[in-house]
Order: structure tokens, then C-alpha cells, then sequence
């Protein structure tokens, strides 16, 4: 029986070419599979076609938009996964929704390989292979583009050469990744990063500095999901594709920054997540008031080494397993309401209220019914500070 | 000889009545501290005269605008320190420069004790007592609102009745902390914490809200301390007094949060620091441009701990000098230019350059000039990701 | 109605007294609680009659053995708790699970007072009093040697006067607080830490210096749970008792340190704890087995913040909770048998086996069968290296 | 002018041969230098002798025995370094002292490229690789064992048909690296990680079970320094060549673990390091007694990171430097003697005492002189576990 090659295909040109090219390369057949993670774009059995035409002998297409948002982008909103404290995953979360596709087209069709279109310099390589190991380790992994050379010229030529039904007329001087949890643009002029970005690389949001009413939205949590917005019942794809309209039309979560990748480069990105930011900036102040100081202060570190770890591809690793066990518990009482006010580029949060509030109003305020007991504070800051008074008293006498 | 007690002296009703009062409870005699971190206000000689005028036998003041600056602000800029990821530590950061003029003023006059106006719930006594007493672990503190029970009403009561020069007629409803680095308000109908703040909150920043041209600023650093400002030499201390003025003409540095006191309570908060924002936006933006991956995310957790160290009050801790060990080192490098536009509420990074820059355009380019081997990363996937797989396959046969 | 004051009952001196101490200072009827964590010594029963001799209007006892096993040691070894890389917690663990009982007899009884004979200078009285405010914050706390300045002389001599059916005679140099996971001494000359302890303080653990015949034991644990010894199935408590004996009979499980307790001192500590330690050592070892490794460095820092919480008396906070839910997750795996030899005060690990285990003979061996593919390792440190050559490129220009 | 490659010359067969076959291999010249790092052996001028024998064009022997231990075993002992809380680094520690002296060479003789023994199954050709790209980012590295496929046999097979001075008779079963912090061997038996340790594997220690007196040392520290063994002046160097020699006798420091690579697998290991062991368990107890409690609880992170990091073979990282910074400042007051029973395997710390010490007889005794002011304990408590109680009220009234 002829080897299969299961091919994670987008419909563009490079996935296109790559059937034919991993066939000759290989000997093998190849199934394309194309995930519908929110990235808008042709309809998905436009896609399916295509791939048939272009000589898969199957296709396989998902509508895996609601699946991304529960199992994907909602256990990054609570974590508050920023990379680098500015960007929200967008890609790095993607590739492991559509690494379990492709896992389990390989095993539906009997592959013993996988093949992604990435190249060998950025981190979706890393995240497509590392991830398909972890489902699957039996499965090999191919990049065309990285192991079989194939540049776009020569993309070009093949599929010219072919007669595939592509069009190849004009090369877009940008290159894009886009989800429903955001977007990411690269291009050469970007490269130069002293270079600001212009208004034409943005597509999810509008100029921030355009003047516009404001925008305000009241977000409601359970256990750290978002589940109305305005007081409507939402699913989590839902709130992410209100916010995205919303938020976007006020020019909210545009980033540009230099980026630390995993293959050890720095790279000038520039993201727009306007759902991802305005989601996690409302999640992080709703755990202001309802997680504890001591596990408030001990996440944020496990937020780090999560969003590390998932940009860095392992996903689907012991380590992340465990640290969701940590994520989870710690959400459990993030439940309530925050008031946004959407504008000018920026979600601020206005308002909160929760019944699992640990904000305490009498011991808080310095108005009538204060109940907090001033005269513990003495004792407390005598001892808090003894070990430091201590030390000091030693390094004194030196 | 009679005992004596060094008052942190601020000038306002509150402390103006200790100065009798401690006297009184004491029967020691006062030596006032005013301390200048450009909290404004009055003349410092204004200050020292009414603190004479109110019974105390000495009155000592202080420029410390340019140390508060370089010894207390900065290192807070080379932490990025943002408590909760958002304060940046404006009261926290004067507290202990204030401080260390408290004690030289003991140790000049001789006295035996330091006191100071905070409340009995609040993180500031925390500050002063645990600063105090690291820096001169035999002096006794005292807080006569905590420890005698001094309330504003009878404080009034006590000025009225000793004919002091003080004017007590109104009391604004806002309580105010303020410095160079920026300002804490707190005011009763900000307890509730469904409220949003009003305009009237806020002195340092324009209202973000109102359309304006933006301005772009170029911000110079070397070794992480602010060098110079649209090419012109400054001090840090005017580095962050033009960026208070030019930030906050922009609405930049606004902050509403639900904070975790050390005191054990969440307490909601009011900030503005335009010019701390707008360098510390600036400076982590530079270090992701010149310091390395792994020093770059370890300093991350660094930062967390240095931060909630500063906010607890141990600015004068052994663990505090041992991070600042560590901080100091990671800015070696970090020196360029950082372009940015201050617009609408927000300071967004739009350049960058540096002769100390990891950014490698040949490395990172898509382009002609390509150096990256991607060869390379077969063998790095395989092997950076074989822990994990060899976990998927135990697990997997289970 | 009377107020009640549930009362932490040992049957010793000093809580004896605080049965009609605490009566006399507040008016409240004492309810005594004794609980039984293993710590030897009397009967239960001789200890309820002797409470309710000295006064006690109720007295409850309860074997917690099992209990104590299952839901604090067993977390303990789970977490390889180790204070200050040396002390199994054996005091700090005892606190909560006795909390527990407190609690619950509070509520049984409508006390509104919980009582406890601890000093205020130890750790031991934030782990009754935080453990109470966290399961009951309505309770109030008392402890009458701190509260109410009851010393050892004081409590003798009320003893005589009243006639309490207590041995008062000659007061033994230790103070010693004992469980089934170990054992704690302090004695006056031990506070010279340049004194060497002498065999005498010891108890658990025979002389490690004496010659003698070692002894060999296989340990099997089943997710983290040891669940046989040499074979046998046994309970948690039955695996600690079994290995107190054994690997006392060896020497193992001494500890002499100076500890960094919670109220900020230093303080000279002696231990014994043969089954912790050598449960502690097998399971590590376990793990080290059957963790993968960015779990197993990751859980190194969980393991130190879970034993640094519950050393400070946090056993019931949020914190705790969730660095549980990353311990039992990193935990699902570790499963085998692990030989020991307990010998000359050490308890050495020898070998392991697991069908959950990570080693795979064919990648580590050098002889025949090697699958490792080498050819994958120059791409591998070409990567990992990159972005430390890249800064040395940048730093060696300088 | 011909190219040349400096090759890490050990003098056994392997990089004796290596000498010609890297010259046949790419045309080069071969420069041989050899380190010693206490490795014991042979005198450094028979392996220069012979290197020149096998073909090399210049040969170069260093002894950099005290170099090694001031800068390299020394911060490992600051840093108690432990990798997996078990392993003194040894091997990893001797790489970066060896890869300095490699570059020196390279640079004085004009070499392109470096070359090693290492196989690429192991963390040595990552230490060695990594070491050298930071330190010379243009030097190229080779290693014939993983890269030209230079098996023992035919390395055998080249010895003979080439002549070369080197016995070849029985190959050991041992594969042993060693230096003077200590001694790894691997050996085909113990890749069955059921099978125990045999004496037959063990050289730099006696078997602790055999029946001896024990031996009592006294170590002084200054600033974390050790700079006297039973009071006469010592260098580092002699403190670990006095402590291998008279732990060893004692049979301490013997490891036996499942250890995780960097490459991703778990191997078996067996190490002996008597003096290595015994200085950190000294400089360990002596940090007890000087470090605060805060720095020190933090340190134990800081530990934990730089071990895995030079564990990883970044040595020479920015992450490696900022991390020293941290541990210098935390070393500055550890000064003070520590007195240590060595016997039966263990070494057991018996008394500390320092003019540096934090431990204070008056705070922390229970006798006459006690100056804890235990009424400040109740305030501390309240305030000290008052967000635990707010949640729980909040978590019970769910």
C-alpha cells in the first residue's frame, strides 16, 4: 500500500503546490486537511475542492472555530498569556487546534507522516512538530519549504507549470497569520525596526487616533469564562467575535514589538488581537478582586512559564498539563462583572462587582463602618520586618 | 536631656497637630522632616516656618528631588516595576527616601524615636516603620493617628483649640499622595468599586478622551538610566518631569485598580504616572530589543519579586540589594533610542535603534541577505521536543 | 447561655492548667480536644478523664492516625516538602489536621473561642490561628501562655493550689512535640549553636554511628502513594510507621539546623524523622523515574513555595489549593518500585523500576541497540546556542 | 596558509586519534591542548609528548587546577549547586574552565575551528559548543565521534594501521570523566537501572559501610570563600583536595540517580564527589546562620536556575552573569566556621559559629534573657493571615 502524507493546508498557494511537490519528493499520496480556526477567508469547501484539484487524493475540512475558542484561546484568557507582557498567542495557539486535526486525519487515513508549510527560521515549525510528536510519536514530520527548498519562486514555477488552479499574479508584500483570536502581519519594511508600522498592515482594527464616541461594554465571567456580554448569553467564540468588532472598531489591541523566538532570533512582529486584549485586560481585573493576594502574586509567574511554554510549541506537555491544573483552581471564583469603556486604542476597565468579591467595603474604607483593627498593625509590621531589622543591625556593626 | 521624637512633616493639618500632640503624649520634644520628592505645593521654608510656628523645636527641610530621582525612581524604571502588572510604586518608591532623611535627621538632633501621620491600615506605616527600622534598628517608631488615636475631627478640634496656623476649613474629599514619579487618590465614592472615576480625580493628565494632536517623543538611554530626551541631555529627573508634562497633556498614565495591600485587604486605587508609564514603556521596549532571551524572561520573575518587595516596604532588605544585584547586570546593555507616540491614553513604541542591538536584520529577514541556516532546526525540534514525546508515548500506552 | 472555649488538650502540664486558666480569665466553659497524630504516649481515654478532672465541661478525643497519614503526610511526600531543603514540616503538618478537630468541635459545642497552649514566639501559633480563621473566621483565638502570661512556674503553682491530678515534679530539659511523621526537640543547650546535640535528645532513630547489619526495603507507590513495602499492600500511615522503625533502627532521618521560623528569628532545631525522610528519598528518586524533565524543574519551585506556605501555617489558603492541583497532577505518573538500603543514618536508593517509567534503554545506552540519532544534536546546540552567541557577538564588539 | 583546528586533548585513544583523523577529514593542521583540571593521571608533558607523536603540529598543556577551583567549583559552592537537588555538576563545571583555554588557543595559533571527543548523545558537546560560540562566535566546532562516524573500533583499526604510541589492549568496561570537584562513570551494567552500584565503580571514595572512626573538620568561610580547614589557610583548590581526601576516606559524596539531559533523555548516573559534597553541605548550614530569611528563600530559586543553566552548558550566558551578580550579593556576609562529623557516608554539620551570624541567643531562647516581644504576635497573625480569612469567608459562604 502507497505511504500517505497528511498535509495541513491552507488553500493558498504554497499548501497548494506542496501536494504535488511532497507526492514527487515522497512517492506518497496526500490528504489535505484544512481547520477553520476563525480565519476567515474562502468558504471551507472552496478549500476542499481545490485541494482535489490539486491532486489530494482526500480532503478533509473542520469548522473548528468553536473548539479553538473553548479549548484554546479560553485557557490563554485565563492565564493571561502575554508573551513578553504584550502579545496575546495568536498563532502559537492555533497550531496545536490544528495539530489534533491533523493527528487525527493521519490515523483516519492510515499516513504515517505529517507535513506543514512553515519555514525552518520561525516557531510554527517548532509548534506543529513538537505538538504532532506529543499526540503521535510515531508520525515523521516534513516542511517542504525547509526540508525540500521549496521557495516561492520555484512555488511559482511548479504551479505554472502544473496549470494548479491558483493565482499567482501578484505577490502581497505581506505575509499573514489570522485566527479569531487575532492576526499577525510580517513584511520587509517592517524589518527595519526603526520603521513605524503604517495603517495598511492592519486589518482587525481601526486607526486608534481617529476621533469616535466610546465604546462601553459590560463583560460577565463564570469560573474565569466569559458568558454574557451586556448581560446576553455568549459562548466563548462569541465573545471573542463581539469584541473583535467592538474593540477593533476603537483600535484596541494593536501591538508592534521585538520578539524573543524560540529558535533564537529576535524578530519585529506586529499583532492585532482586539477580542484577546480586550477578554484578558477585563479577566485580569476581574481576578483583582476576586483571587486571593498570595495565589494572585504566585500566578503570575505560572502565567509566565505557561505563555513561555506555549509559545515555545509544548502544548501539549506534561508541564502544561500541570500548570492548568494550577489555572483552573485558581479560577474558580473569578466570577462577576466588569465594565469596559472601549476607545481610542484603549479597554479600560471602569467597573467591577462580583458576589465572590473578596473586596471588603468596611474594612476598606476610611468613612463611617470601618471594622479593620489598626491596633494588630503594630505587632504585624514589627514582625514582618524583623528578619530585615535583624540583618540590619548586624550589617551595621560591620 | 528631654527625649526627642523626629516628625515626617508634610505641612498639612494632620501632621501640624502631631507636632503638639506627640509632644503632649510624649513629652518629648518634636523635630520636624519635610522631605521635597516634587509632591509641590508650598515653599520648603513656608513649611519650615509653620512647622516652627506649630511648637516644633527644630524643622529640617530637604531637596531631595534629584535623589528621589536617580536613587529610588530609577531602579524602579530598570525593574519595569508594576505592581499587579500595572502601579508603578509612585508612593512606595518615596517612602524610604524619605526615610533615610528621617533617620540623618535623628542622628543629628539625637532623638530617640521617628514618627510619622499613616493610618494603622494603610501599606505606608509598613513602609516607614520597616524602612526605619532597617536603617537605625534602635529607633522606636510612632503613628499617632494608629497608636493615639488622633482622628481627623479631633485634630481639628486640637488646631482650633492651640489657635495653629493652619487653615482647616473644608476638607477635600480626596486624600493625596504625590510625588515626581506620580500621584494616589482615594476619595469615598471611589469604595464603591463599581463607580468609575470622575475627571475631577485627576491633576497630572488631560483627559485621554478629548481629540488632540499627537506628539512624538525619541527617549535615549544607556546602561537602562534615561540619558536624554529628543536628543537634549537630561537628568532623570527632568527626564520624567518633561514626560509628566508631555505624557500627561496626553491622557498617559491613568490607573483604576482593586489592589492587594500588604495589610491583607483589597483596597481600590486611583493612579497617575504619566511619566513613569511613559518610561517604562520606553525601557522594556529597549531591553526586548538588547538583552537575551534567557536573561530577558528570568529577569521577568526577578522583576515580580523586586516589586512586591518595594510595594511590602523592604526597600531595605538584604533581598532587595541582592535583586538589584542581579537588575543592575541586565541593564548593562541596554542602551538606544526609543521613538514613541504619547496620544490618547496611550504611549505606543513606534522605533527603535541601538548600537548594543541583538535585533540581526540578516537573521531575521525573509529577504536577500538570509544568513539563518534552517538545516539547523530539524535536529533542534527533534531534540528540544524528545522529553515531551518520549512522556506521549508512555502515556499514550497506557 | 455560657460562652465555651474549645481547648487544644495534650494531657500535659500546661494545658491541664489552661483548662481553668482560660475559665477563671474569661468566664467561658472549656470544651478539651485531644487529638491523636501518632504522637504516642497515654491512652485517649486516660487523657479525656484527666480534662475532664482538671475541669473540663466536655472532653473529646479522637484517633486521627490514619486521617493525619492520608491527608497531610501523604500531600507532604507528594510535594517532597522539605523546609529549607532539610525539614520535613513534621510540627507544621500536625497543626492543621489538629485545626480540623478544633473546628469541628466548636461547632458541635457553640464555642466561640478556640484555645491553643502555644508561646508567641514559635511558628506554631499562626498554624492554630491562621488554620482557624480560614475554616471558621468567626472564631476568636486565645493562648493563654502568650495572652495571659501564663509560665511554666505560674502554671506549677496553680497546679499545687488547685490540686490537679497532674505530675509537676521535675521538669524534663526538652520541649518536645511528636507525631507519626517525627519528632521535634529543643533544650537550653542546644541554643548555643556551636554545641553538637548529644545522643540523649534523640528518640526515633538509634545511634548512626553504632555498627550494625543494613537493612534493605522495596517501596512501591502507585501515583505518588506508597501503597506496599517489600510487597506487602499497606496504608499510608502503616508505610510511614514501618519505615519510622526500620529506618530508625539505622540512624536515618536525624536533622540539626538553624531554621528561619515565621515570626523572624533563627532558632536552633532538632529532628527525627526516619519514615518522612526515607518516603521523601524513595518517592523523589520515583520521580526522577517517571517526571519529565521540565515538569520535574518546574515542580522544584512549586515543591519550595508549597513547603515555605504550609511551614508558615497557610495550610487552608487559596494558594495552597492550587499548588495542590499542580502537585497531584505531576504526580498521576509516578508509579513503581523503588530498593533502598537504610543504613549508617542514610537511606540510599539503589534501584528503580516502573512500567510509567521515562528511561528508555535503547536512547541512553552506548552498546548495541543505541537509537538515539546523533545527527540531530549539531542543529540542536547550533539553535539552543544562538541567542547567547548572538549577545557575545554584540558584548565582545563592545 | 593552512587551516587549523585546536582539538581538547585528553591523551587516551580516542582524541589521540583524532588528531589525524580531523587532519585527513578536512585538510587542517591539528593543534592538541590538553587541561589539566586535577584530573590525576598523567604528567601534563608525556600527553604533550605524545600529541605531537600522533601528528599534531603544536601541542599546548595548561594547568589550570587552581583556576578551576577559584573560578569555576567556587561559585558552584556560593550557589550550592546541586542539579536535581543531588548532582555537584562536576563534569559541567570542567567544560567552560577547559573551553577557555581551547579558545586561548585557537586565537594564538590561528585555528578556524575547535575540536572535541564528545559523542552526541551527551551534554558535553553542548557545554564544549555552546562554550565556544559564546566566547568566539566565529569558530567553527567538530566533533569526529558524532560527526565523521569515529567509532572505538575503527579508532582501534586507525591506532594500529597507523602506528600510533597509544596502548589499545582491553578496553575499560568504565566510561569516566573526572576532575578534582569530583567523578562521573557510566558502565554498561548500571543502563539497567534496577542493578546497584558495585565498590568496583568507585575510586575518590572508601565504602562507608566498612566500620571506621569518624573524622571531625572544622571549615572556615569568608564570604562564602573557604579559606581555612581546621584553622590553617587554604586555597580553594586545597580545601577540596583536603575534603576529597578525608571525606572520601569517609565514604561521603557518592551519587547514584536517573538524571535528565539535555538532549531530552534520562540516563543513569553514578558520581563521587567527597569534597564537593562537603563544602556545600557546610556552605549550606553556614548560609543558615548568616543569609536572612528572605534572600535566602529566594536564593534557594536562584540556586535551582543557575544549576540547570550551567548544568545546560551556559557558562558563559548574560543569564549566568546577572544570576552571579545575585549570588555574590547574597555571599557577602556568609563568613564563620562551620565544624562537620564526617563518617559512615555522611556529612553531618555539628556546630556553626560566626561573627556574621543572624542568629540571636536572646530572641530565640526559651530560658533567662529572652527579649521577643510575644505580644506583638497577636497583631501579626491577624494581619499576617487576614487575606486567607477573606477568602475563606468568601469560599464558605458559597
Amino acid at each position: 500500500m502507497t505511504e500517505r502524507v497528511v498535509l495541513a493546508y491552507s488553500g493558498g498557494l504554497d499548501t497548494s503546490v506542496c501536494i504535488g511537490w511532497i507526492a514527487e519528493e515522497t512517492g506518497a499520496e496526500v490528504v489535505a486537511v484544512a481547520v477553520d480556526v476563525g480565519q476567515g477567508g474562502e468558504d471551507l469547501d472552496v478549500i476542499r475542492k481545490r485541494a482535489l484539484a490539486c491532486g489530494a487524493v482526500e480532503a478533509e475540512v473542520a469548522d473548528a472555530k468553536d473548539e479553538f475558542a473553548d479549548e484554546y484561546c479560553l485557557p490563554a484568557v485565563k492565564a493571561n498569556a502575554l508573551y513578553m507582557d504584550r502579545y496575546p498567542l495568536v498563532s502559537a495557539l492555533s497550531r496545536p487546534a490544528i495539530v489534533k486535526h491533523l493527528v487525527a486525519a493521519a490515523r483516519k487515513h492510515g499516513a504515517s507522516t505529517v507535513a506543514h508549510g512553515c519555514t525552518g527560521k520561525g516557531n510554527d515549525q517548532v509548534r506543529f512538530e513538537a505538538g504532532i510528536s506529543s499526540l503521535a510519536p510515531d508520525l515523521k514530520c516534513i516542511a517542504p519549504v525547509r526540508d525540500y527548498a521549496m521557495t516561492r519562486d520555484k512555488a511559482i514555477a511548479y504551479c505554472e507549470e502544473k496549470g494548479l488552479p491558483i493565482t499567482t499574479s501578484k505577490k502581497s508584500p505581506y505575509s499573514i497569520d489570522q485566527n479569531v483570536f487575532g492576526r499577525a502581519v510580517e513584511t520587509g519594511f517592517l524589518e527595519d525596526i526603526w520603521n513605524p508600522p503604517i495603517e495598511d498592515v492592519y486589518d482587525y482594527t481601526e486607526n486608534p487616533a481617529t476621533p469616535r464616541e466610546a465604546d462601553e461594554v459590560v463583560l460577565t465571567f463564570e469560573a474565569g469564562v466569559p458568558v454574557a456580554v451586556d448581560g446576553k448569553p455568549v459562548t466563548v467564540l462569541q465573545a471573542i467575535q463581539q469584541l473583535n468588532e467592538r474593540a477593533g472598531a476603537q483600535g484596541v489591541g494593536r501591538i508592534d514589538m521585538v520578539e524573543d523566538r524560540l529558535v533564537g532570533i529576535k524578530s519585529r512582529e506586529v499583532y492585532e488581537s482586539p477580542g484577546g486584549i480586550a477578554l484578558i485586560a477585563a479577566h485580569q481585573e476581574l481576578e483583582s478582586v476576586t483571587v486571593e493576594r498570595e495565589l494572585a502574586r504566585y500566578k503570575r509567574q505560572v502565567e509566565q512559564r505557561w505563555t513561555e511554554l506555549v509559545y515555545d510549541g509544548l502544548w501539549f506537555s506534561p508541564l502544561k498539563r500541570a500548570l492548568d491544573g494550577f489555572i483552573n483552581e485558581a479560577n474558580e471564583q473569578v466570577s462577576g462583572d466588569v465594565r469596559m469603556t472601549l476607545h481610542g486604542g484603549r479597554a479600560v476597565v471602569t467597573g467591577r462587582r462580583s458576589d465572590r468579591s473578596l473586596y471588603d467595603f468596611n474594612l476598606a474604607t476610611y468613612d463611617t463602618g470601618d471594622t479593620f483593627d489598626q491596633s494588630m498593625s503594630k505587632g504585624f509590621i514589627e514582625i514582618f520586618g524583623m528578619s530585615s531589622k535583624i540583618a540590619a543591625k548586624r550589617d551595621q556593626a560591620q
